[in-house]
């Protein structure tokens, strides 16, 4: 059974044994060492057991010793130098966990062993027998070529750390990120729930989607994800009753203590100033480094209360109860936070990845007409941008889903969530270009929402706006088919969502869009459609033609 | 000549010129190809260079072709699968930058090379006809032998990346750091003002200190140090002239725009509200994710000029001028960001480590007399708690560093910036324990700051006042012998720095004390001297003793 395992593998004075210590309490599990299991079993010191046995004894007596093992869970196991070299063996790891490969060059291996006091308990294992230098052989030479005899086991390993260079500090940092970025995929594989794990360069988290599931949930899935400390519940004073108490009452019933902050709901919240009121609220209750932050509502709530995680204490997990739409398929799902500055929307904020992502889809029931409605803008935009299936289930489905039938909807946002799981893992800081075609109509509807104000339009109607002008810039810069074009104005019209703008002044928007983050050299970079299901990013578009499209979208 | 160049070496079909031309992208660098540059040179294709010439004619090809490639500076270069089996190649490449090793499974490798169209170039290389499997043979159990037999070579890397689970992205993600991690250490050998590197997760830095050289220098050393937008520079009033004035005309001459924003001196500027101020002037300025955010001064400007960059925009470039003995040897490195709070000092921040941190040390002899004393509460702290030698020197040169005589004073300078270093490296988010040892004397500091409102007392004189504090709780608590104390009085008195406090209500320092970032469950951690220049930490220390010490630093 996959589970909470890290298996460290390599040649003797790798570090398996003191680095796995310290990742050990770097992650708060166990620690096991298949060798010193072998001798507490065994009761002889393992030369003994060669010398009285041979080998064949000592290796059978190891794989009952990494069997023995396989019943725990959260547990860093150090594994003898010449275990991996059995495929039996690895298969037990790789089945039960991750496989990390500790290495280093012969010489750096020689230094440390020379370095082990010899009453050392690890001297005594079986690594100095078969690492005694044969005539006219330098100690280095005899590591070199037995190491060279099992390099091939090492080397197929999930993940390897060079430790050479590192501390064993950092070493053990390395391991710990190791199983954060792969071992989530093997905890998660058997929930039906996990609809994405996004895995990020320090860590990774699962998405969990379901319908009506949060009470009976939420309080063990935090634990499940890490939460030793308090929870700090951050929610507007409309998603109070239910969400709010509802989740509280769910980490009350599994032993969390859970406080409560409610702010004023709407765009004017994510601000630096509701910022400030909430770092005040955490120092009054004394908020610790291993308490947890918990974002439970939409995209103002995810974005201010990640942003006070991000930076109070310089840092503290954050989790995400997203309650609507544009939340649970978009704004929860990939550690972007931030607080608006009257210049302008989200600019200050910080990455930081949420420890969990859980989504009560039932709760789009509760939600007004048109907040549901402009959720739908980021779920077309995820399928025109990047998934043509999902165009075919909003063009064949509509009714069911305007409708929010239980198992299609949940259904559908587990398939956005896993959208935007997979594209932020792939680029996880927008350095690569991937992650900016989810920016796919946030140019003219950033512009729209700062020329408007903030709140005039909501977020989602913006960006329906921002992609009707896309296709027309896409159209005219010759690269999104007409079809495309039209196809995209009938979903967003079966949506309910807007196509034009009334009452603003298009230069103040075009200004507006000048001042976006995504700006480089002072180019805009646009994400534009090539096809339904297929975007890529282009910097030479006509500013002229822009302004005119711009313009066109005013209505009347 | 080490310089920065990056090595991908690993088996045919492990990513080496994919993972490479991203990476080059990442890094902004160029890139280069082994084999690429043989078939250019030779102007025959591989297979027959092989064939009529041998292996041996290609290897030499090959030889050439590398040592080509060692006069080009920021270069990716990607490896033939042999290429590292030479020690040759290998001396060549280690002397000249740093070498990583893409890993793959031989399934991945087989299912990669299958996926390669024939008519690609790559697969004209010399891989596919030593690739070929013989009778009987799969071709996963060809590359698997094949492999096998080059491990050794790889396993020499001073880097290795396993790439089964990666993207393109990611594995060259992991390329990008690898080269930040170790490269700096290679970059900066031969560089004397070079005091440190500080080596963190995500990138290294130098730490270069010298004596008057900041207006020749700093512009060149911004550029080297990746800089290609502008500079936004931050400083308070008083160090507007000259220091702010001067990096500016440095940056100026180096082709650098350069914007400055002044603030108030004093701890009141690092709050919200400054920090507000700050993001507004970014935001007029239109400043970019490729510009970068300066602090010139002390403290108060590195704190919340870092602070300002890893929150404006989700995260600017941040480089350190440091003009304060404070700033030099202690604030400026390690990425420590944050503004104040009413309810205490520090508890909003980010982690977020700068590009360069450059120090002249010639700017201490323009700071007032009590400033300049504070400073030396941290230099001291770092020789009690870490490195009995540098008390040493405190103890016999104290009238020459009392002076500033500049080639004494610069070289402390710069040992205390690597202490610094050494700490950080080790524990770049005081996760292990060892960066809690420099906290030592800043529990009761904190307090004392906290309990006086700011301003009263400097950091670094609370700082003295709890060390004090500090070693008498270890004396009572029986880990400080009686003769440390005594040193450390004599040489907070030497350097002219407190050691009591008079005006404040113990219980007002006690209260504050539990609101530090440090505690944990309720619970302080105490660092203590077991003598001098070694500290461990305490979390067993009794509460009534401590109330009892703090009560007796009172004055009088």
């Amino acid at each position: 059974m996959p589970g909470a395992r890290l298996f460290l593998i390599g040649f003797s004075g790798a570090g398996k044994s003191a680095v796995g210590r310290r990742a050990t309490a770097l992650l708060g599990w166990e620690f096991a060492d298949t060798d010193e299991a072998i001798v507490k079993a065994d009761g002889r010191p393992i030369p003994r057991i060669f010398a009285e046995e041979g080998e064949a004894g000592f290796r059978r007596r190891e794989q009952e010793a990494l069997r023995g093992m396989l019943d725990r869970e959260r547990v860093v196991v150090s594994t003898g130098g010449g275990l991996p070299l059995d495929a039996e063996n690895r298969r037990l790891m790789e089945s039960a966990g991750v496989v990390v490969a500790l290495e280093a060059r012969p010489e750096t291996i020689e230094a440390r062993l020379a370095a082990v006091p010899p009453d050392n308990a690890r001297a005594e294992g079986m690594a100095r027998p078969m690492l005694r230098p044969g005539q006219g052989e330098s100690a280095v030479e005899r590591i070199a070529a037995l190491k060279r005899e099992r390099q091939w086991a090492y080397a197929l390993a999930a993940w390897t750390i060079q430790t050479d260079a590192l501390s064993i500090e950092q070493a053990a940092h390395e391991a710990a990120r190791a199983w954060r970025r792969l071992g989530a995929a093997a905890l998660h594989g058997g929930d039906s729930h996990v609809a994405a794990v996004v895995v990020g360069g320090e860590a990774a988290y699962p998405i969990v989607v379901g319908w009506d599931f949060l009470e009976a949930q939420a309080g063990q899935r935090f634990i499940g994800a890490g939460l030793r400390g308090r929870a700090y519940l951050i929610c507007d004073q409309n998603v109070l009753h239910p969400y709010g108490r509802l989740v509280q009452r769910s980490l009350t019933a599994a032993g969390v203590e859970a406080h409560l902050f409610t702010f004023p709901p709407g765009e004017e919240s994510k601000s630096l100033s509701m910022a400030a009121r909430v770092y005040e609220w955490l120092a009054e209750m004394r908020a610790e480094r291993r308490d947890a932050i918990v974002a439970v509502g939409g995209g103002v709530a995810g974005d201010l209360a990640g942003f006070a995680a991000a930076t109070y204490l310089r840092g503290m997990p954050v989790f995400h109860i997203p309650t609507t739409l544009t939340a649970m398929v978009d704004s929860s799902i990939g550690g972007k936070t931030a607080v608006d500055l009257g210049a302008g929307k989200n600019l200050v904020g910080a990455f930081h990845q949420p420890a969990l992502v859980l989504a009560d889809v039932s709760a789009l029931t509760t939600l007004p007409p048109r907040e549901l409605r402009e959720g739908w803008a980021e779920a077309l935009k995820h399928g025109l941008a990047l998934d043509a299936d999902l165009v075919e289930v909003y063009e064949s489905q509509a009714d069911m889903l305007l409708a929010l039938e239980p198992e299609l909807t949940t259904e559908v946002v587990a398939r956005n969530a896993a959208v935007k799981a997979r594209i932020v893992t792939q680029d996880e800081r927008e350095t690569g270009g991937v992650r900016t075609l989810l920016n796919y109509g946030h140019t003219i509807g950033h512009g729209i929402e700062a020329a408007s104000g903030y709140g005039r339009y909501l977020h989602g109607e913006a960006v329906a706006i921002g992609m009707t002008g896309a296709a027309r810039i896409g159209a005219a810069h010759g690269v999104t088919p007409p079809d495309v074009v039209e196809r995209q104005q009938v979903l967003l019209e079966r949506f309910g969502l807007p196509s034009t703008y009334d009452a603003l002044d298009p230069a103040a928007i075009l200004e507006a869009m000048t001042r976006d983050k995504k700006v480089s050299a002072g180019a805009v970079s646009w994400v534009l459609l090539d096809g339904v299901g297929s975007a890529s990013i282009h910097r030479d578009v006509d500013v002229e033609m822009v302004r005119e499209v711009v313009e066109g979208l005013r209505a009347g």
